[in-house]
């Protein structure tokens, strides 16, 4: 099997199709038709076996990975994911780790629908990178630049459970029902496709949370010249977080990456379009005028906070 | 330095600024506008190092071949370049490389007129994915398919000289200014923008001479579900390569991937168009109706042809 018939056999075959791909696999580029009325919103994403995925993963876990952390950067600008590529370099070809990875991609990308419409397969140490592409309407997507003095800062679902993931990856006192919430966190962030049109109509700045909440707020608070304060009492620890963790629980939280939640301000009167419960968004401290980031804590001091988060190098 | 100061430091400097870009490095995604009357042209390749090029290499020469090789995959298509997203992957962070890396990046991005966009910064294996986005008139792009029997097979500039460059690369017997020709093919394939307008606007079928003529044309064949002949005598065989290698010159120019020149079909009353002998074109065989691949050697006869080229695996 060479790269052809690989490209054939594992990706050609779930390349679901869309009206708005004239083609895909099979030629120098793809073509893909946007729509008059929207902007392309475009972003890259790569995992690199041993940082952002670890060997022993099933393949199937991987892909599923990938397309969710590629997705929620879209969700992220309020665009909605239509067309997908794939750069993978594979140390060599193994049809059983192929076939698992084909079958996660396809599932994830039927899911969202998006469509496949190009790649390239290289060999050397494995590496994935997906480009994915969406579309928003005209001067409608939402930036990390706009937050406003007097905005609430709002988070969507809870954080830390993927980070305690990691920190417990190897735990074996942790009960099998807590590890498969825990991993499943860690393995399958689920991107918040639901608030896309609502960050569109009311968002003034978003970004993913996968460094960890301070430091993906601090990127809005630099790109939108403002400063913030967090309150500890309202951040969402994720339950699971809050039982184990107890004393470490906000540390968790704010610090641990690969949620995948959105950080979103808003103006305060447009908290209330947040307030259905099945949303899960909730508001966790304000945007302020003075730079900087800084906490209430639980027992009411104002605090500064260090935006640390994960770094590669 | 971590990966946000690097990205300001080396990438962010360089995004050329082009009127449709309404963001890009910066955001969780860039943003862009397609022309209304344009269709939307992707495509990925990835350079592995020790595979794609060696790690001696000047970085400098890495970014040009990693730009060059993308933009040849638009102008396979008939598409003008416009955007480009970068996903590198870097063992380190060693700024004389970065510097250097930066440079050629920018100086090739700058000569195409095409904006840095966006991308994403990882650590591990060096590996360079860059995705290229061009725009062509809507249903003008030209594929792989679309070639018609009693067509003419044209080929851009001279072959196998980056194919030789591979072969001799430690041949000490070769003189410093044949070594120097061959290197500059190999390291910086001039993509043949200047046949845009013309693929355009008579091209049936094209894609970029990356494998080797006859792995490439195959593609082309099978896309087309035709057959073709290619005339030796006619094959555009690189003056070095002729004269180093003699017996081989024309397994050199049939077989040598990396020459990023372009083949392309074309209805034999509009190869006049590329008569022009600073188009530097030349038909090289004819489309058949009849499968396969085949050959019309220097004495006259007509033999198969096996349609061999680079493969990774």
């Amino acid at each position: 099997m060479n790269e052809f018939s690989l490209i054939k056999t594992y990706f050609e075959a779930i390349a679901s199709p869309r009206e708005d791909v004239l083609f895909g696999i099979g030629d120098d580029a793809a073509c893909v038709q946007v729509p008059e009325d929207m902007d392309l919103l475009i972003s890259v994403d790569t995992l690199v076996e041993g940082i952002h995925f670890l060997k022993e993963w099933d393949a199937y876990d991987i892909a599923l990975r990938a397309v969710n952390v590629n997705v929620s950067d879209m969700v992220a600008m309020a665009a909605t994911p239509c067309w997908i590529t794939l750069a993978i370099t594979l140390p060599i070809i193994d049809p059983s780790w192929l076939k698992r990875f084909s079958l996660g991609l396809s599932d994830a990308l039927r899911f969202y629908r998006i469509a496949l419409i190009g790649g390239d397969t290289t060999k050397g140490p494995l590496t994935i990178s997906l480009t994915i592409h969406g579309v928003a309407p005209k001067g409608r997507a939402v930036r990390r630049k706009g937050a406003k003095a007097g905005d609430a800062i709002m988070v969507s679902g809870t954080l830390g459970a993927a980070a305690l993931a990691v920190a417990y990856l190897n735990d074996i006192n942790l009960d099998d029902g807590s590890k498969k919430i825990l991993m499943d966190k860690l393995l399958c962030p689920k991107p918040r496709m639901d608030l896309i049109p609502l960050l569109r109509a009311h968002a003034s700045a978003a970004i993913d949370i996968s460094d960890g909440l301070t430091a993906d707020l601090n990127h809005i608070l630099e790109a939108s010249q403002v400063g913030a304060t967090l309150e500890f009492a309202r951040i969402p620890v994720h339950p699971l977080v809050q039982q184990i963790q107890k004393e470490n629980a906000i540390a968790f939280a704010l610090g641990g990456g690969d949620d995948y939640e959105i950080c979103f301000t808003l103006s305060k009167d447009a908290v209330q379009y947040f307030a259905d419960p099945v949303l899960n968004c909730c508001c966790v401290g304000e945007i302020e005028s003075a730079f900087g980031l800084r906490a209430k804590t639980l027992s009411g001091e104002i605090v500064p906070l260090q935006a640390r988060g994960y770094t590669h190098f």
